[in-house]
């Protein structure tokens, strides 16, 4: 049976320690939340099923609210969502976890309808080793400890809308352009802040857009980094985004940091699976 | 050269995620944080060295800061704080970390100077995986909700000095009254809270006391947890305390949820090994 013919979405809110997963994305030979989710979404309903997220996550990327819509039909819809939640979790594996399970509009789709996209990114400084933390947070050192004020004012220079081009990855970015597509990104947000996660000090990066481009939070990091430990000054964030050129940016830091946190739907769109 | 010679005491502040260990104490064949601890002190001393802590943990206990002394002398006293720092987190392995190197004088004991111990229990509710704290929770399911409003009034019955026999493992009980030692404990706080850490809903359990039985803070959390499940009244605790009998209270909450995260010294004895 055709996508055509849904009469529902099933949406799951969906969490994943990435460090195992080759991304969300499915890809031939290799373990992703996608594979994995399929899998199970397959077994509980008999059936091929196809996938739309709100956000695909590279390989080691973390998420605590990845939303991920399934068209469903006939008695798929009687389902009890109890039951469900119960199969899904048996079914997937310890390091992926079904947080909620939703229903939405058959024309509803986890990618299109999202509003806005929040991730967070942990930084550890010092020579300690991060302890709890440890996989969910980048360990930079050795540290001079990263100026946050600086960071924050140079972070202010990427809110609004503008060109990513310099904070996208390169072949990424030339595919868009070759489909004649924007790379343009509008940010509400990036916020530097020092905060206490698991009994230890992390400087988190909150970023919330409307979407994102390949590995753009990470080059968001990798750039205020050099700002923050004084490599910079916060101006040259705004250089970096004229010069539209991946190089004029900073690195791309490593995935173990970046969680995906949250995705915003208009409001009354998803109403739980009973 | 025998403790006695000690001039110092090298005390480290210590992290640990505790899953892949047996453990605090060295036990023969055994993967033990002692262990591991003391063979990096050792490459770094050249010599043999015994180390003493602010409190055993047992298998799968999780900490971010346990305190271990060291008595030095001779020319360790000169080493570089800065380097021992990189000398023993290269040297710990990845589940490991040095978190500060102080200083203390020769008679100092990371156990009989400490004032408090405090430990979370961290418990998640719920049909969903925990995400980014597996691992470091409880995950209590099928879970109606626990009543938290009845737990920390079930809680309060526990603070103060009291016989805590009935929250000690039977052996340990056993030991300390052939040996003629007390089981009374006193403690300062019981603090059952929701939070939300890592972007996920918890219950914590907050405890700090003087000293701590063998399997207190998790005798005492499957305790209030029936409580929490409303398969008890909140002053059932106090007849659990009263009972001075293991079988009078709830399980032992599995390890994984329970994290030693501070310990109280007096001010002024610890300095910063500059």
């Amino acid at each position: 049976m055709a996508q055509e013919s849904a009469q529902a979405q099933l949406v799951l809110k969906l969490g994943y320690r990435g460090g195992a997963f080759s991304g969300f994305a499915e890809q031939e030979g290799c373990r992703t939340v996608a594979g994995e989710l399929r899998q199970a979404l397959q077994t509980v309903l008999h059936r091929e099923v196809e996938l739309t997220c709100a956000g695909r996550t590279d390989a080691g990327v973390h998420a605590v609210a990845q939303y991920v819509s399934v068209p469903v039909w006939g008695d798929e819809l009687e389902l009890s969502g109890r039951r469900l939640m119960a199969s899904l979790t048996a079914l997937v594996p310890d390091d992926m976890s079904v947080r909620a399970i939703m229903r939405a509009s058959a024309n509803f789709s986890a990618r299109f309808d999202a509003e806005s996209r929040s991730y967070r990114y942990r930084i550890s400084c010092g020579r300690p080793r991060p302890m709890l933390l440890y996989g969910h947070t980048w360990w930079l050192r050795p540290a001079p400890d990263l100026d946050v004020d600086a960071m924050s004012r140079a972070a202010a220079h990427l809110v609004g809308e503008h060109d990513f081009t310099s904070f996208c990855k390169v072949s990424s970015a030339r595919m868009l352009l070759e489909d004649g597509r924007s790379l343009s990104r509008c940010l509400q947000e990036v916020r530097v802040s020092r905060v206490e996660e698991l009994g230890e000090p992390v400087v988190a990066i909150d970023v919330t857009g409307n979407a994102f481009l390949h590995n753009m939070v990470r080059i968001i990091t990798g750039t205020l980094v050099e700002v923050g430990r004084g490599q910079r000054q916060p101006e040259w964030v705004a250089e970096v985004l004229a010069a539209c050129d991946r190089t004029a940016a900073g690195q791309t830091a490593p995935p173990e940091g970046l969680t995906f946190v949250h995705v915003a739907y208009p409001t009354g769109l998803l109403t739980p699976w009973a």
